[in-house]
């Protein structure tokens, strides 16, 4: 086994342990009054009570499809499917954990300043970024030890890529439910409180007699923190895996396979390094400039991973490589790849605080045209979603371009792969945002001083943006990844009709056509096209429906309890969190069901009217389909609900319309800007993220299919 | 010249003469009493008014693209491009005409009874389909007469596809800009006047004292109508030329080549005929129902189609055909293929029947979500508008496989186009729509009994439904037809490829590689898949602004004339829609450009960096990038768009929740209901029946751009 290797694994390991070592540091800090640890319990208990419920209706799913993993492809599969789910889990938990313990600590450090609010809510983004992928890392890298130097397999056989995809496909399925049942929760929550709190009772958001209000901080823990961890998680497992799986097949038989092999483990684990250094430089300066204290440590971050980038593929390549289909690769080729990653990264994030941020003419659009109502509020915010995807997809049109050049299909990878190895940095800045929320609910709820929300809301507000960052940089990483996980599946089907003998479900196959002339291969990307905007309109219905009971529910409360409004009474904060628990596991089964359904139904269907060749190139073609549409979908649904989400608070500040007129809370121009708002929330933070595990599962699916099919233990 | 090309013309001429006939008995009607003139003759005004300096707007970027026509392919292009701009421009102008003289007298006719009304102005919308469908016809078959039979020109010539491929270029040029402007027009003046008016100034909707009724009335004839016109003019156009080119490349130098290009156009010829009777069996049964009435003449064109599409396909193709490619045809086959355009035709129907018709689960949801309140109506109506794409889609991807299955690309050209042969009718049942609504309006400013507002209301409510039909139909007809303008592209580059003495541009190149593994495929993909997004994105905006300005002279008269209000002032009307006219003409021109300038500038960019293969290669997957997206964008927001509007008339027309409360007009669910409808008359007027002329004008450029390079004149 390679010292690299080892190397690797202990740099995953160096994330877990910052994680864990930062906990302890962050448990000794204030947790304020007894008001606030009170509404923090609350909080914890319901957050820990819907995660445990979640995971044990996701374990019923997973244990279904590691029996069907165990009988069609193998054990190995089977215990890599295991080793990404719970792991996946795990950082999911973790990220709950951590953040329901960090928010009423913000609240207390917030009300003594600014950056010392900023400082622990930053932390324990930090810590959460490290578990996620130090954890990923771990886990990734530990398996393929385990059955490369433990087990003995060859690095590039069977049973350690079905192993490796297996685990991605373990670490998907649990994510896009945790994303979509989180986020329904969440959304639920926030959208169902802020109608019946905000719109008709009139009181502020967070008010201790909107039942709702538990409700809607547990839904930030388990949807914003828990949901965001397990998607992150999984997108950094499932193109590490993909960028293994490339090199196998295109240095198969080469000395210098493993290496290749090696590669994105290496890139990874070093930059897991660099952010925890990053991690360091984030502090609020003189300017006060939260956005500028991030982009510190994310640039520190940044320039560390360029030269780390640098030593780490000189180190392990030494000299020119080829692939089998005999292109030859120089070093630094692979290293431009590797930049071409980190500036997609860059440009995304520059783009998103564009579209999202308090300062810009997205949002200020989207603040102007509240003034005249709640329709053009909403035209506005939709006409500011769907201009958003354009930067970002020319972005990774030149990402693809630029690095193909250079080191072609195998540099799209290295590219991808450089661009999630900062993922730990990019989840820190995320994760902060949901405990920053947390933080102004525990504050405004512990009715702690006016100033103290205003802190909150000033880094709740950035929290916007960076969490609209990591969403766009996640299903960026999708958009740019999509060729890798596309030439792993060509690349296998190459390989097993190449070994008839061996995979006799692909003797005496035609050759497949992948050409848009081929009929088929456009009702593969139609197919493909429409999953993703099927699946956005059953989940947005699905948050409409949890929103709406939480709305009967919290009615209900007032009706029934006249003297919640005159504080006598406390509202039963504990009935809209069950109600929601159970709406919320209800509905996530069906829409995370139809990404892995959908790729095996068109395969079939396709089959019973052709032949193998063209069915595999209509699910080929589908794979490319779900990814053109869902990467626009994405991206409009989340760099659209942090427009409305800043527009709104741009307002609450006090917004000077075009003639001079200031719009304030409560202002006609506010509640129009909630509206936009509550129409972002589900846009945001249920179906746009969700999009990118289902983008995932889709195409690990169709590799398993591959892998079933080529095991011949069916058919 | 063959005697069926006479006849495919006369079946032309007898569309535009049944239309001149049927708008002379129309002209006969009673226009209701002074007011009810007067008011008419003000939107008359206003209409003509703006489509006389849109159309010399647009004439301005004629005469460029002419010129540059004339010098780059040469005169029969030119001479193309002119009759197509022309007659595209005519068709608006003449739907224009027809509506603002047949509103009032449906008017005067609803106060008679809904069965007059229904009967007046579905005939209003029968001359328009025919004068679109027959002057389309008209155009191409003519101008294919002259340069064949009165120039000489070979079918199969340059010159000949050349000329056609222009005026359909001239057709979708001039059907963006009118589409885009008139909807700018319209839903600026809808959206502005709903947001002062009915949620402002508490008064209802077409209100006299709002300063935007006219304004918004006009917008009906020039959006609705012209535009819709131009709009499907482009498409049946565009749709009949590419089959006409399929066919000379799939056949040259067969002996039945002229035959089988004359095929699509005598498809077209017999169906006008048939939508002519079918129209006839347009009638109110006893039971009013009035989506049942026009079924009964939808269904009789269609049973009249199936005979008429099989004696004509029988009679011209007497035996099998073989194609280039060496496929054989039956004639048979090529029947079924027309049959499966048919098919779709009625699926679409259906399906947006069932998205958008009152009586179904999506609007009745969305009826019942506005109780919530503004936002959770937002979320419903963007949860159907998404989903509502998936069986459009799966209905596409059934009628691509069933028809090439049948008779390969051939078949799914004629299953296009028998599609497209039934426009006449569709048109009818969609240019009813704005009618009744203005209709609606002029009663309402007219002061008439609100039993007669009540019969345009429900005549305009089913004019949702048959609205969102026919933007599905021409988009869905778009989808099925992509393969069939893409086999136009790939054929054209093999010819010129395959002849590089005449065409030297083309000499010498690499073999185009269309396949998904091609990185510029992706990147072509996702390239033509942001266009959607972003087109989309800018024609919201500019809706948003030129709303603004209305919403801000409204608001100007109601101050300095406090007499409106009280009935003393009459509001100046004439100030709203000059405001309205300067506002939409500016902002048409930059999101029309878009796609007049993508393909050319994608083309260079990749040029610029790579070879001439790769460049076409990324082009030609720009143009099945543009669909992929395209269709689910157009599809959501026109489905979308009529169920938020049915959504508000389903509540004004007392709507029972759950609960069994009631809700009416005035109600906070009425307001809610409100914001849906505006937010989706953008949705559904501007941006996506918008999308459709942009999706062909960037694959006419493509053959174009084609053209131009063969030609030899430039490079």
């Amino acid at each position: 086994m390679s010292n690299y290797l080892w190397l690797v694994i202990a740099a995953g390991a160096l994330g877990v342990l910052y994680g864990l070592i930062q906990t302890a540091s962050l448990m000794k800090a204030s947790t304020g009054n007894d008001k606030m640890r009170e509404i923090a319990a609350a909080i914890q208990e319901g957050a820990s009570a819907y995660l445990r419920r979640q995971y044990t209706t996701i374990a019923m799913v997973g244990v279904v499809i590691l029996v069907a993993a165990y009988f069609l492809i193998g054990e190995w599969a089977a215990i890599g499917f295991v080793i990404g789910a719970v792991l996946s889990g795990l950082a999911g938990f973790a990220g709950m954990l951590i953040s329901v313990r960090a928010n009423v600590r913000t609240a207390q450090a917030a009300s003594e300043s600014l950056g010392k609010g900023l400082d622990l809510a930053f932390r324990s983004g930090a810590i959460t970024g490290m578990f996620v992928a130090g954890g990923a890392l771990l886990g990734v890298a530990g398996y393929y030890a385990i059955l490369t130097a433990g087990m003995g397999f060859e690095s590039t056989s069977r049973e350690v890529i079905d192993g490796l995809v297996a685990l991605g496909f373990g670490a998907s399925l649990i994510s896009i439910f945790a994303r979509l049942g989180g986020g329904i929760f969440t959304k639920g929550a926030d959208v169902g409180g802020d109608m019946v709190g905000k719109v008709e009772a009139g009181i502020p958001e967070d008010d201790p007699r909107n039942a709702a209000t538990i409700a809607d901080n547990v839904g930030d823990n388990v949807g914003d923190c828990a949901g965001m961890a397990a998607d992150l998680f999984e997108t950094y497992a499932v193109t590490t895996v993909a960028t293994m799986v490339l090199a196998a097949i295109f240095f198969r038989d080469q000395p210098y396979v493993d290496t290749m092999m090696l590669l994105p483990l290496a890139i990874c684990g070093i930059c897991v390094v660099t952010s925890i250094i990053g991690s360091f430089f984030v502090r609020l300066g003189k300017s006060q400039n939260i956005m500028g204290a991030l982009y510190q440590g994310l640039i520190v971050t940044g320039v560390l991973s360029v030269g780390a980038v640098w030593w780490i593929i000189t180190t392990l390549v030494t000299g020119p490589v080829t692939t089998n289909t005999g292109l030859v690769i120089e070093p630094m080729s692979l290293f431009y790849s590797g930049l071409v990653g980190l500036a997609v990264t860059a440009a995304i994030v520059v783009i998103t605080e564009y579209y999202t941020g308090s300062n810009f003419r997205p949002v200020r659009s989207v603040a102007n045209a509240s003034v005249s109502g709640h329709g053009t509020n909403v035209i506005q915010g939709l006409a500011v979603s769907l201009e958003s995807t354009a930067l970002p997809a020319l972005t990774i049109i030149v990402g693809i371009v630029a690095s193909y050049q250079l080191a072609g299909l195998f540099g799209i990878a290295i590219a991808t792969t450089t661009m999630l190895g900062v993922a730990g940095m990019i989840v820190a800045l995320d994760a902060f945002g949901p405990v920053t929320d947390n933080a102004g609910g525990i504050a405004e709820m512990a009715g702690l001083p006016s100033e103290v929300r205003h802190s909150t809301d000033a880094l709740d507000a950035v929290g916007n943006t960076t969490k609209a960052v990591t969403k766009g940089y996640a299903i960026g990483s999708a958009g740019l990844g999509a060729l890798v996980l596309f030439a792993a599946y060509t690349s296998d089907l190459d390989y097993f009709a190449a070994n008839p003998d061996l995979y006799p479900f692909f003797a005496g196959m035609a050759e497949i056509d992948f050409g848009l002339t081929n009929p088929y291969v456009v009702v593969g990307l139609l197919f493909g096209g429409l999953l993703p905007f099927l699946f956005g309109g059953m989940s947005m219905m699905a948050v409409g429906r949890a929103a709406e009971s939480v709305v009967a529910e919290v009615r209900r409360q007032f009706r029934e309890n006249p003297g919640i409004m005159t504080y006598e009474v406390k509202p039963e904060y504990g009935r809209a969190v069950d109600i929601l628990t159970k709406a919320a596991i209800k509905e996530m089964i069906v829409p995370s069901l139809l990404p892995v359904l959908s790729p095996i139904i068109l395969f079939v269907a396709v089959l019973s009217i052709s032949d193998k060749a063209t069915a595999f190139a209509a699910l080929g073609a589908m794979l490319m389909g779900v990814i053109v549409t869902g990467l626009f979908v994405a991206i409009s649904m989340t760099s659209g609900g942090g427009a409305w989400d800043n527009a709104k608070k741009v307002i609450e500040e006090g917004f000077t319309d075009k003639n001079g007129v200031v719009h304030g809370k409560g202002s006609e121009a506010h509640k129009a800007a909630v509206t936009g708002d509550t129409v972002g929330d589900p846009y945001k933070d249920t179906s746009g993220p969700a999009v990118n595990p289902m983008i995932k599962i889709t195409n690990i699916v169709a590799l398993l299919l591959l892998a079933v099919l080529a095991s011949g233990k069916v058919f």
